[in-house]
């Protein structure tokens, strides 16, 4: 397998974290190529005793900058992560950094893979036992009723590979299970996936669904599928904030509390998004993984580990595939 | 005060729940009508011991009924409660049955406020220290920027009534902060709700903002704050669920969450939709409280408290006052 490149650069930990993961991910063989300033990463190697492939980077996104820069700044370290992609030296990209320029930069350099016209991030949601699938969740800001349709064929081949599902389930998500709820987009939305070949269309779900674990796969438009992640978060942030208050009430509370919490830092961890390492944005030429601007090591390591597993799955050639059942229809579109 | 018509026929656990709620609102000085079959009523009246107001209504909108059904049943419990209030012999009207026949109920018994164009339903957020009100939580699918703008006024009269606030913020649900970001809708929105007067406007808000309390009042369309309402009820019920389990992993964790449940069920009630009892239906000429159908009783019991909070804070007239501020504009549109 060709190098995983990784934007060690962009991102709030930067380079500390993107270094601590890629060390760690190459002391379990999984091949990784840092792109950024030589002199800081081989500084940052060395306080971990490890030689790793550099590929120089001048500049850097900052999260500040706006997304087009990416167009005249082209020595930066997520546009040179990206070419390597492109020019067929690295097999995937990974960038914590700003996840707009990130974007910007795959639909510049790889492109839109035949038949997608809005690529699409994906989240994996912990619900019991597993992960669900919500896609887009911010990619987009509005999208059209075929839009949903090309986000259901990619978010359903992501389940059956990394889901280890077969057929997985489809969920369009709307405000009741009857086709005729919800907006314009999503009636049309429903029409579409009905007919749509080689998805497992559930029907309509509703936000309580997602968590309930119903369908493997939830499709929205990326405003809704935005608010929805980052509200998921903002509430499992909050009520763990809330159980660590009501843990210190009392001092056989926190007695008792030293027994219970490895076990509720476990769940707490499952809904820390920081452990996802990163979100595969779908749809454009290429393996690409953003990630959280606040990463640490540990989910670099992670998303060093999903990129991995996307391309031994060979999740792109099975997403063209997929794409190319829906025919004549897309392409036409 | 004039009673509170309380409909006992509509929801999952009627009339059991509604009278014991009703029973026990009247015990601490709050007067209630009880509205629905009068044998019926009375017999489990009588396992309580008490005497309470009755009016019969013969009929009884099912869940699995439309909600246009209100129009020719006229003898249907909500129906005759709704009546009540426009007659002014109650001074609320509850209902814990189906939402659609109770929404479709209000509109045509009592009519929209001079200024509302859509009326819109309230949720209350658990929030650290207190509560957030989001809406509309799903009384529309698809609303202009202008409803948005309605919603905004009577949020920030009712969060100034509820949770004693002067000058509430008022966020309006986006993508990202700044005013371009987002759709159409949110666009606009932000520009007329920054001219808007009487209302705190803080900006738009980001799905994790709800829970972390950003601003007192968030304003979206009702189609998303119907997904993001039903995600957190099912976020808290799966993650809870999660916590149930892993606290009976071991004989040890088993002992200490003895201790420690007490804690943390406090938390789990105040993420349970049935503790906030009832949402407000704003912007119809009257107060109308919608219940979850699987309230119990101490949430009819919580609902007919809210109710009476929003009698005696008179919502409806600061409501009023509210939308005529915003004037000419409202009143053109």
């Amino acid at each position: 397998m060709k190098p995983i490149a990784l934007d060690a650069m962009g991102g709030d930990h930067m380079p500390a974290a993107a270094v601590e993961g890629a060390v760690a991910a190459a002391r379990e063989g999984i091949p990784v190529v840092l792109v950024g300033d030589e002199d800081v990463l081989e500084a940052e190697l060395a306080k971990h005793g490890e030689k790793l492939p550099i590929h120089p980077a001048e500049d850097v996104i900052a999260m500040e900058d706006s997304a087009v820069d990416v167009r005249r700044r082209r020595q930066s370290s997520v546009m040179v992560a990206m070419r390597l992609v492109k020019e067929g030296e690295a097999s995937a990209c990974i960038s914590m950094g700003h996840s707009g320029a990130t974007m910007a930069a795959a639909l510049l350099v790889l492109g839109r893979l035949r038949g997608v016209e809005r690529p699409a991030i994906l989240a994996n949601i912990p619900i019991v036992g597993g992960y669900a699938a919500l896609i887009d969740v911010g990619a987009n800001a509005e999208n059209r009723a075929i839009h949903l349709q090309q986000f259901a064929v990619m978010g359903s081949l992501y389940a059956e590979a990394f889901y280890q599902k077969e057929a997985p389930t489809v969920g369009l998500m709307s405000i009741g299970e009857e086709p005729q709820k919800g907006t314009d987009l999503t009636r049309e939305a429903h029409e579409l996936l009905k007919g749509t070949p080689g998805i497992n269309f559930f029907g309509n779900v509703e936000g309580r669904d997602l968590f309930m674990g119903t369908t493997d796969v939830v499709v929205t438009d990326g405003f809704t599928g935005n608010v929805m992640l980052k509200l998921a978060e903002g509430e499992a942030r909050v009520l763990f904030g809330m159980i660590r208050t009501a843990l210190s009430s009392s001092l056989p509370v926190r007695l008792a509390a030293l027994v219970v919490r490895p076990a509720l830092r476990k769940i707490r961890d499952r809904f820390d998004p920081a452990e996802y390492g990163a979100q595969p944005l779908l749809g454009v030429d290429g393996y690409v993984l953003i990630g959280h601007g606040r990463s640490d090591g540990r989910s670099v390591q992670s998303a060093i580990r999903t990129a991995r597993r996307a391309v031994e799955a060979e999740l792109l050639g099975k997403i063209r595939g997929g794409l190319g059942l829906l025919g004549e229809r897309v392409s036409a579109s």
